[in-house]
């Protein structure tokens, strides 16, 4: 993660939330001090260390937070995550944006972690798609890798994608491949979306890196794979859910791709309880 | 909404997506026109119409949006919703970043949709809560408008809340709400959140504006409303869903806010078909 | 008053001032530590301890100011309100953009505490208006209170205010409101500009949460708040100066707001002086 | 004037305002036409063409804006300054913020014509400092202008300053000068502030390009001009007010700077009507 | 190119050489209208398209610029390259900036494919690096491609690169890519750094996707590309310049990276000629 | 220079290089703690202190930096110029751009000195031009005064600069020259271009405060200086290069300015090595 990009960010959900002024806190509180507790209402996988840490530094920085869990971990209903001690009237500003983040962190590492257990024991491995929060790419696909599943690219800029439109634009798979190996340099994986044999051995002719199976049955994709040699990675993508994940985990496609780990995000329940300690001492 | 801050986040949603350049549409395409669809696979309320405009127009000043719906209206699955015309590249480079924001939008007012009406027939009313994706609360509770509900406070800087902790703080709700009063002048409101008879009867003898019932039953909801006179609003809140509305309706509360019509968002179903329909003449 | 945002229009500010160099300081100091004291020309409300604080720190994040006076409380003619140890450099360079504010925000408090003592002994309070510089709302609303006085809304996003162009344009005033009732949500006031008392007895009527006697008479105003029940807030705006508003002190209406507090600032006096008093050790 | 740098403050005054929101023209106009006038409520000198032109077309970008008045041109009380014709809540939206700079702009521009007549029929000429609202010194500069006044430095980047802290610590008038002719280059002047004839004399035997008078008076100013060579710009400041720049007006002094057309600014009248005149064909 | 991004920093390159106003143009041109030509005084590679365009836009949006030339395209000494019209202080003011900009592009695009020209007949290709100027790596990676060169990886962020440290620390080849792979997914490729036969083979049976010789001599890398498999690309890297790349030509190698395009840019001497053609009626 | 601004621009060139990830340091270290040593491969002049300082201490805020050089210093091939302790990760990243940029700014200085050399023993000094990369102008202004050299003025806004399209429009150089002198103020310089002895005649009876010979020769500079009266500042413009500048050294000439100080910048060689020397203790 890119933490000054994360710091940015966060600075402007804050403002987002508070405005000029917190019209509670601060008629209410002037420099005492608190302790906020964030506790797992629910089970799941942790995501969201750094989001905590620069979180509330941002609003007051002495600030401490003491984390209980990784990034990673899975923990049970009822977990105390967090500790922070600080300004009270600065704890009570962060809680809402830091938990809105962290809910929405741990409910997608913990998505990815079942979507992972149930292709568990094969070579198949799960990954994510651009269908993420606009603003939150970062911290989204941060949340999948917690979860143990992969990221797929995380922009227009660092893949090439050549789907449909662009096949039947260029004439063929082969001269799309071609024009964008031209365009675009060494370092930069070549994907091709296809949806029959014909499309496969076309793209594998093609020197595609990456041969996407775009909504296909499993027992298509079972076929396809055979299709395509040993260096070329396969995909299966398209309207695969947690549910149905189960029916590709062995059609021995290298990776599939799960829009649904980040486009329908429910919050993980998560609750923050805040406890006035002491007066500060000026 | 403010279409300058709309301008501005999507100019970062756009770089976020874009960086650099797009390695595949930058390869492949020059100046072609391009017609982009936006179908809906289920139904649901539409929101969107200005995220669509300036979002086309940011990518391509050229581009002609013709919208077939209006914001807040109904729409059947299979429903064409718009046509973008304008050049290919721009429309595919739009397309992802777009969508995101429209199939969360539109599923935040499909749900406030069904929430009101559920409660359609009683004075009581929905709203939501602070729970939005951070970055995108203009946008979200401008969706929860679309599907009828209503908004509860937009950040910390426009409504006085106050909780237990700041009512164990000042000692007394009374004292909290003088002390919130006289910092925060005659044109913001003051609600306080109570969880007993009394705790009711304090607030309504503070001269709270709003009182909620946090984490009541709706039978005791009942009850605490006979409390309240007709001039104070009431609101209950707490863990409410969909599925437990209607257990509510009948209470006479004022307002019921639920979070969860924003802090787990389900991205409708909407599909894009971008259509390349002619070689621009240069 | 929210610190990142305050952060953020400070380093606004410096850059604005400094550009890519100070021509002068940088020319002849190196590492010098000096000593800053600002001096009151003349006596009034303070205003700025976070402005002074922070924006010292930005240049010289181990300057340390100490100030002999808080937010709020009065000063005589010639009280050393602060000093500031630090790099002398860093002093030279910050203190005509610290100055320039506080000196701004001293005289809106020491003004807002005049009109305050003038309604003193009465339950009528005075308040400002959204007639602030532009790109200083949040510093200069802050003084205001730091006066003793009130704060009206914040900007267009927070309370609705009914004109005369609304009524016309919506028919009648009871139109209007309703028409934003139904729009805005249950936390906002609405606030209704009238100038006769058949609009008073309309806004009464209409359920107005706040009554404004747009540029009335003392007379009017006295007659006028008869109109309004108890739960009500009434108004009193437009044209009324620190030399009028004894006039207005005993009409028994709740709130007069004073564009004159922040749209016409005349800088108070302070003076600063920098003492250069040690080579620092490298 | 920068009109990137100009749209770029308009950008972030409108969103200070108007918030995520304008809650009382959004919930009552849609797409209504109107037009909104300027008057002026009391005479002046004009200051802000610029402003108005790009702060209506920000909001919407088909208001036409009819100027009866250009920049630098007098006016009298009841005249109508500017007619903008567009979207009826675009124009409410822009009216405050617009009307908020446009005063200021006016009044500083009037106040400076008023120095300007005061010194007329001499060779002395008047100009403004630094003592500016930090975020709106290109504004408040652009206005000294257009009321006929002159610009003194921008900031700490385009001019040394070399004051009695500098002089000390460099020993000498004569070191602090060679000091920052070293490090500056040959397009940047360097003043010097002199307070008896000793340190005149000193300053353009250093080579002065610019010597500053420091808080003398009238008289003494007379005979320290003659100590100084024609090719040397001579600069009386401090404190000097438009009451008692009369005084100063037979000097012979080259400029006379004046902190107070621009520290201390009265909003100088100006009213805005609104008038809905039509339903804008959809 | 991502246009969005590229007006962003168009507008900060402007504001950083305009500041507050032109103070030459500024004083004396108002509304002219004016044409500058760009006229090429010694040959080379265009590329600076869209950057002329946006460039001049930005500072008026009716200046319209006439190219005779495209991106990639050579051209003689003597060419006039560029006719735009429009105001003629912004043609002045956007001149340097614009100019600065383009001799920096087409000086890249030129060496590039003097590069280009020296491996032609071979199947080796030339591309750029990281040594890009803070700030500019989207257009000098623009340029470089219009050269007809290459573009290697863009950031840290698109393309593993494992370096000897990394090596060193993960205690072997296979186990620094198993590591990487682990955690960046499949459409990221991940490129070694080797320095002898032994960790090109470790390489290989790592899987890297790319394999670099580090700081090799020709006869090494011609021997060295003997041990990678077609299907793995092989990169020399390490202090080759335009002098010495005739050496690599012939060694078989895929591909060579040439710090030299970008790290060390010499201007190609464009000159702007401007011509205040006619006064603009108002 | 101005450290607020140099944050900022860090901050945005570290964004630019990282993106939302390290995709090579983030999945290979964690915690460890390395040392990074920056080391001269060929001689030169040293700049770029606060850049080192700075950038490290973004990426990780207790970095340590131990310089062995200081900005203006001469340095020998093989000199180890910076030692920085700190995280192994953070360094990784931050090396490169960092790196960019001192190696353009040694560059610069080394440059500058050697202009500097070339002209010592006489009483002309060199200085720089507007020529420098958008973006970096305020640190390669900084690394020609660490040459030694002078700057020239550092935008439009700093000095007048009178050229052909001006005289031409106004009509003649003292018409030009009156023209600026009314609107820019007494604190700003004006320069003006010359081409013949005529036009220098001109431009001393108008007042200039800097006569420019643009495109002369050595001869022609020797005696067009000696139109001009000491007190008036004369300089030499156009295409003089390093190699050329011997011949102007000697023509009295009291400023010459070299475009290519900073319009064509080789990278200095500087070489990064680090050292991962130990696990952080967690």
């Amino acid at each position: 993660m890119n933490k000054l990009k994360l710091k940015k960010i966060l600075e402007q959900f804050f403002i987002e939330d508070i405005g000029d002024r917190d019209v509670t806190s601060d008629s209410l509180f002037k420099s005492e001090i608190g302790t906020l507790t964030f506790i797992a209402k629910e089970a799941g996988v942790f995501a969201g260390e750094e989001v905590i840490r620069t979180g509330f530094s941002l609003l007051d920085d002495s600030a401490e937070a003491e984390l209980f869990i990784k990034d990673g971990d899975r923990f049970e209903k009822g977990t105390e995550l967090v500790h922070i001690k600080g300004n009270a009237a600065a704890l009570l500003k962060a809680e809402r944006v830091v938990l809105n983040l962290v809910q929405r962190m741990c409910s997608i590492a913990s998505e990815s972690r079942k979507a992972v257990d149930i292709v568990a024991g094969t070579a198949t491995k799960v990954c994510d798609t651009r269908k993420t929060t606009p603003g939150l790419r970062m911290l989204e696909k941060y949340a999948v890798r917690c979860g143990g599943a992969s990221n797929h690219r995380y922009g227009l800029y660092d893949t090439v994608m050549i789907k449909d439109n662009h096949i039947s634009f260029a004439g063929s798979i082969a001269r799309a491949v071609e024009l964008a190996r031209a365009e675009i340099g060494h370092t930069v994986k070549i994907e091709v979306e296809t949806e029959s044999a014909e499309q496969v051995q076309e793209a594998v002719q093609a020197g595609a890196d990456i041969i996407m199976f775009d909504n296909r049955s499993p027992e298509e994709i079972r076929e396809l794979v055979q299709l395509v040699p040993d260096h070329i990675i396969t995909e299966a993508s398209g309207g695969i859910t947690l549910d149905t994940l189960v029916h590709y985990r062995d059609t021995g496609v290298g990776y599939i791709s799960l829009g649904c780990l980040t486009h329908s995000v429910r919050a993980l329940d998560i609750s923050a309880k805040v406890k006035i300690s002491s007066l500060q001492v000026q």
